[in-house]
C-alpha cells in the first residue's frame, strides 16, 4: 500500500470561507453543545448508554424498523449493513457511482469479501429492469447474487431523489430474487422534505437501512444502521469486529437526538438555498442536472473552466466547492450557510463563470 | 454459507451424446494420453519439474513475455493476476459479464479484497471511452483504481473477439492513468485464429495474461499465468497460497506441450463447426450474435421456448446445451464434436426450433 | 453468522453500584464536559479539526514520534496498525491472550487477513527468546512473520507490567529479524505511573502503537494510533475503510486533551486502591497475580465459587465484578471508584470469600 | 508483497542424487503412469469424471465419512475444510508448528478470515488439557473458538503419531464446547501402518479430514477432503473458488486409485529406512525424537555444524536434505529412495557427524 498522494493536510478552514464542498461541515450549534455537554451516559460496549440506547430506539421506530445501532461514521453503518446482508464471496448490485463502492476504499470487497457488479451510474434515475437483469441465481456455477443497494438521496447523483415507485419496484425484483434490498440513506431527510415521503415509508422498504446525523442534520459524528431484531444483534458483533464498539457514545447520541428533534424540517431551507444556487449558475449550461435537494452537481464540460480551476478561482472568492472528476465539481448547501452567504456565493460564481 | 440449490450431481455423460455445452469436456487423445505417461516429471513446489518448467518457458516465449506459471485452473490463473495488479481494498475495472466477476464464485473480492465495478455486458464490443471514464484517480476519497481486466475471446460475450485497434485503445486508457491490464484469456487461442493477430501481438499490449490448455486445446487440466519475472516470482507465493502448488505437475503439462504442438491451428475447423450451427439456427431469430469463434450464443427472448426448455428439448435429441440464463443459451464446438456430430446437432436443433 | 449467545441486554447501571468490572465504564467529569463543549471543531476527513490536530501533535510527542491519529476505539487504533505491519496473508505474532487476538473478534485475520501464532498466556512475563524461536524467515516455503505485538499494561495479565529491559530484548529480537514491534497500549499511561519509565522511552521502542484515551484516564471515547509520518499517512486511508472516519471528532478529542492534561498523574490514585483490593482478597487464596497497577486478577481453581457465582454474591452486594473464565475474574479501580467505594468493595468481597 | 527471498529456481534434480528432503518428490511409477493413461475421464466441475467419483467414494468409505471432493493439493484441502469449519472472523486452534499455519502461507486468514491462537509446538505430544484451557466460549466480547486443527502424522513435528487415546480426548475436548475437529491427514497413512489404528477408526473422530495422495503414497499430484455430504457439497462451491476446479482430473485419480491399491502397504518399508537413519545419527546426539514413521528429525544444537553447513556437506556426498530451521534439519524416507540408497546416505551422515 502507497501513502496517498493527497493525504489530507492537517489545516483549518478561515471562518469567513462559505463553505459549500459538503453538508459533513456542519458544526455543532449553541443548543447541540448543551445537550452533549448534559448527556447522560454510560459504557455502551456494555449496552449501558442510555442516551445511545433512546436514539437507536427513536430511529428504529422513525423508520419502523424493530432495532438501529448507532456508529461512529455512515460508512461504517454501511459497511456493517453489507456484511449483514451478503456472505464473503457472494455479490452485491449498486450503481457505479454508489458511494459503497466508491467513498468507502474497498471496504465492501477489503473487510466484507463481497463481490460486486454495478449498472451505469445514472444517480437516482435507477431503472429496476436493468437491475433485475443482472441478478445471478443461486447456483453451483456463478457467484450468487444476494443483495442490491441504492441511495437515497444520491450523493454523486447530484442530490436526486430516486421516486418511492422506483423503490417499491426494487423491492419487488428483490423479492422475486430472494434478494436483500439495503438503503444507503445518509441523506434520507432530505428525501423525505423533498418528496414528502414519510420516514416508515422507506423504511418499509428496506431489509437494512443507514442513516446519518453528521451530514446535513448537523451532529459532529454519527450514523445508525436500523433493521430486525435479529440483523442488529448480528450488528453489534460486526461493528465490535470493525472498531466501532465506543464506550460514553451517549455524548455523541445526545447531539444526534438534539439534530432530530431541530434540524429535519429545516432542511427545507436548505434545498432552497441550493436551488438559488443552481438558478444562479443555470444560465452558464454547468448545471448537471435538476436541482432537488441540497446538492448541485455541475458538468463542466462545456465549459471554457475545468473543475479545478473552477475551484481554484472561487477559493480567491472565498468560496469552497468540491472537486469530483475532471470535469465535475458540487455545491452543497448546509445549516452552517446563511442566505447571505448563499447570495455571495451566487454571485462570485457567476463571476467566475460569466468570464 | 447454504448449500448450492444445483451442486453437481455426480453422473457421466454418455457417450453417444453430442456435448455441446462447453468445450471444457473435452478428452485427452491418444497421443496427448502418450505424451502425458511418457513425461519427465520432478517436484514442481521446489521449481523441479522439467515438463513444467518447459511449458512455462514455451508459452512465455509465445506471448513475448519474460514468465508464466503454471496453474490448476483458469479461475486459478486469472485470480493470481488479479492478486498482482490489484492490494485489498483497491479496484478492478471489468465487465459486468466477465468470466472473473461471474464464473470465480467472487474470489477476487472474498480472497484477494479487490473491489469491482462493472461496465456493462457488451461481451467483445468494448468502448474504451466508457472504461476511461469509470476510472477513479489514486487518492485519499475514493478508493483507487488499479487494474482494467478484459476477455479474449468472450466466453459470455458469444465468442466474440475484441478488436486489436480496441485493445490498443485500452492499453493507451491504461496507460494513461498509471493502471494495469490484464487478460483473462482462455479462449485467446481462438481470438489468435479468427483475427490472424499473433499471439505475442496480444502478450505486449497485456501486464498479465491467463491462458488456458484444457478447454478449446483439449489439455485436461492446467492453465498459466503470463507476465514479467518479477511478477511470476510473487505469482509462485500467490499460487502456494491459493493451494496450487502441485507436485509432479510434469505429468499435466506435457498435455499441455502436446496441446500447444498439436491444437492450436485446428480451432479454425471448430470456428466453421460453430458457423454451421449458427445458420441452421439464425432463420429461427434466436441467435443473439454474429458468430467469430466456437461459441454460438442463442437469445429466446423471442422464442416460444425458454433456456431450459429448449436445453430439454435438444437432449431428448441426444444434443446437451448450457443454459446461461432464463432466455439465453449457448452451444460450443470443440475436437471432441465432429462435422457428422455438427449436422445431427444442428438438424435437431432446426426440428426444436421450427416446432 | 449467528446472533451472539450474549448480546449485551440495553439497561443502565443503576449510581449506587460499585462499577469494577473494567475502567472503561468511567464517565466523563464537570471539567471535561465543559471543555468537551467549547471545543473548537472541523470537518477531520478533510484534515481540519483543530482539536484533533493538536491531540494527535500532542500524543506524537508525547512518544517521541512523528504522529498520531485519532480513532473512535482502542480496537480501530490496534487493527490500523496491525494492517500497516503485516501485509495480507503474513504473520504476527503476540501471546495467546493479548487483546488483538481476544477482544478484537478475529478483526486481524478477518478485515486484514493477518496470520497469528500466540506464545503461551504469560500476561507481562514474556520471554524474548520464546519469541524469537517462534519467527519465521522470509522465504518461498512458509508464511513469513512480519511484527510481534506486546500489550502495556496486560488487561488478561493482571494489569501487569513488562519490565522494560524485557521491551528491549525483544526490539532487538525484532531488529535482528526484520520485524515491526507493535505496543497495544491502551494502558501505558498505567505502567508508565507504576514503572517510572518516561512515556517517550517507552515510544522509542514500537514502530506503532495504539494509546487510549476512554480506559483509566476517563475519557468517554476515543484512542491513537502513534508512529511514523509515512505510516500515518497510510493510516488515515486504513481508518476511513475501517469506517472511523468521524467528522468534527473535536468534541471528543478536547475530552482526551482534557485527560492528558488532569488525568495521568492521578493512576497512582487508582493503584493504590486496586493494591487495597488485592489484600483483601490475598487472604483467601484468590489474588492470581502480584498487583502492579489497576487490575486485580482473580484466580479462583480452589475457592469454593466459581466465577459467576463470585460475580453474582457480588452484585448483591452491590459490586460489580468481570468474569473472564470459569474459574477466573477481575476488578479493575477508576477514577469513579473512590476510596470509600473501595473500602466497602473490599468488605463485601470478604464477607464473600470467608462464607 | 515482495519477491520471496528464495522463490525456487527452477531446475531438476540429478537422478542420482539420494532425495531425502521430503516425500513429496517421490514419481510415478510405471504402473501408475499405466493406469493414468488408460483412466476413464469426464468433466470434474460438472461431476462427471468416472474416476474422480469413484476416488471421492473409495476414499470416504475408507475413513467412513459420506463423502469426499478431490482437490490439486493437500493445502487447498486443508483450506476447504478450515472455510467449511470456521467463519471468517472466528477461531482456529492449532499448534505453533502445523503446517495449516506455517507451510500454507497464510491462507486461513488471508482467504478464510480465520483467526488462530496456537499451542506450543509440541508436535504428537498434544496436550488435550492445554488445548481445552485455550477455548473461547461463543459470546459477545471475545473472537469465539470453532474449530481445532491436529496433524496426524506430524510433520514438523518428526513425523510423530498422535496416540488414539489422545484424538479420542480432544473429540471429547470438541463436544464438550460445541467445536468442530479437523485432521490434516496428509500422512494418515503412516499413523495407520505405525500405530495400527484403522483409517475408519480415526475417521470417525474427525469432523473433516485432508488425506493426500502425492506425499508416501507417491502418486504426482492430489489430495481429498473427507466429510459430511453436506459438507462435501459445500466444498465443492469453496474448491471452485479456491480456484480448484479442474476438468478431466480423472487422470489425477487414476493415479491415486493406483496408489491406494499399492502404495499403503509398503509404507512400513519406508519406517524401516527411516529407522535405520536414526540408528546411523544418534550416535552424534542430532537426533530429534524417537522415529516412529517415515521422517527423520534432526536437532543440531549441540552439533558443531548447522543446519545449513549440514545441508552442504551431505549435498557433497550426494544426498539432499531439508533444512527446517538455524538448527533443525529433516530427513525423508520415501518409495523412491532404495535401501542401498539408504545405506548410502546413512554413511554419508555418519562420515558428516563425526568430522
Amino acid at each position: 500500500m502507497r501513502a496517498p498522494q493527497s493525504a489530507a493536510v492537517r489545516t483549518t478552514v478561515a471562518e469567513d470561507l462559505i463553505d459549500l464542498r459538503s453538508d459533513t461541515v456542519t458544526r455543532p450549534t449553541a443548543g447541540m453543545r448543551e445537550a452533549m455537554a448534559a448527556a447522560e451516559v454510560g459504557d455502551d460496549v456494555y449496552g449501558e448508554d442510555p442516551t445511545v440506547n433512546g436514539l437507536e430506539a427513536e430511529v428504529a421506530a422513525l423508520f419502523g424498523h424493530e432495532a438501529a445501532l448507532f456508529a461512529p461514521t455512515g460508512s461504517m453503518a454501511n459497511q456493517i449493513a453489507l456484511q449483514l446482508l451478503v456472505p464473503p464471496g457472494d455479490e452485491l448490485l449498486c450503481d457505479a457511482d454508489a458511494h459503497v463502492v466508491t467513498y468507502e476504499i474497498g471496504a465492501a470487497a477489503a473487510y466484507g469479501g463481497i463481490s460486486s457488479r454495478t449498472w451505469p451510474a445514472v444517480g437516482a434515475d435507477v431503472d429496476p429492469d436493468v437491475v433485475a437483469g443482472m441478478i445471478r441465481p443461486d447456483g453451483y456455477f456463478a457467484v450468487p447474487t444476494r443483495a442490491i443497494a441504492v441511495e437515497q438521496t444520491h450523493n454523486r447523483g447530484g442530490g436526486g431523489v430516486i421516486p418511492l415507485a422506483t423503490l417499491r419496484e426494487l423491492r419487488r425484483v428483490a423479492d422475486d430474487a430472494g434478494l436483500a434490498l439495503h438503503c444507503d440513506g445518509a441523506r434520507i431527510w432530505h428525501a423525505h422534505v423533498a418528496d414528502g415521503v414519510p420516514l416508515a415509508e422507506y423504511g418499509r422498504l428496506f431489509d437494512t437501512m443507514s442513516v446519518c446525523l453528521s451530514k446535513g442534520l448537523g451532529a459532529p459524528v454519527g450514523s445508525l444502521v436500523v433493521g430486525s431484531a435479529e440483523k442488529i444483534a448480528r450488528a453489534r458483533m460486526v461493528r465490535k469486529r470493525m472498531g466501532g464498539g465506543m464506550r460514553q457514545a451517549g455524548v455523541l447520541a445526545a447531539a444526534g437526538r438534539y439534530a432530530l428533534a431541530h434540524h429535519v424540517g429545516r432542511l427545507a431551507e436548505d434545498h432552497a438555498k441550493a436551488a438559488r444556487l443552481a438558478e444562479a449558475v443555470a444560465p452558464y449550461g454547468v448545471l448537471a442536472a435538476v436541482v432537488r435537494t441540497n446538492v448541485v452537481p455541475l458538468d463542466l464540460t462545456k465549459s471554457p473552466l475545468d473543475a479545478r480551476a473552477l475551484a481554484a478561482a472561487a477559493r480567491e472568492e472565498g468560496v469552497l466547492v468540491s472537486v469530483l472528476g475532471p470535469r465535475t465539481a458540487r455545491l452543497v448547501t448546509h445549516m452552517d450557510v446563511d442566505d447571505a452567504a448563499v447570495d455571495r456565493a451566487a454571485a462570485a460564481l457567476t463571476r467566475i463563470l460569466r468570464a
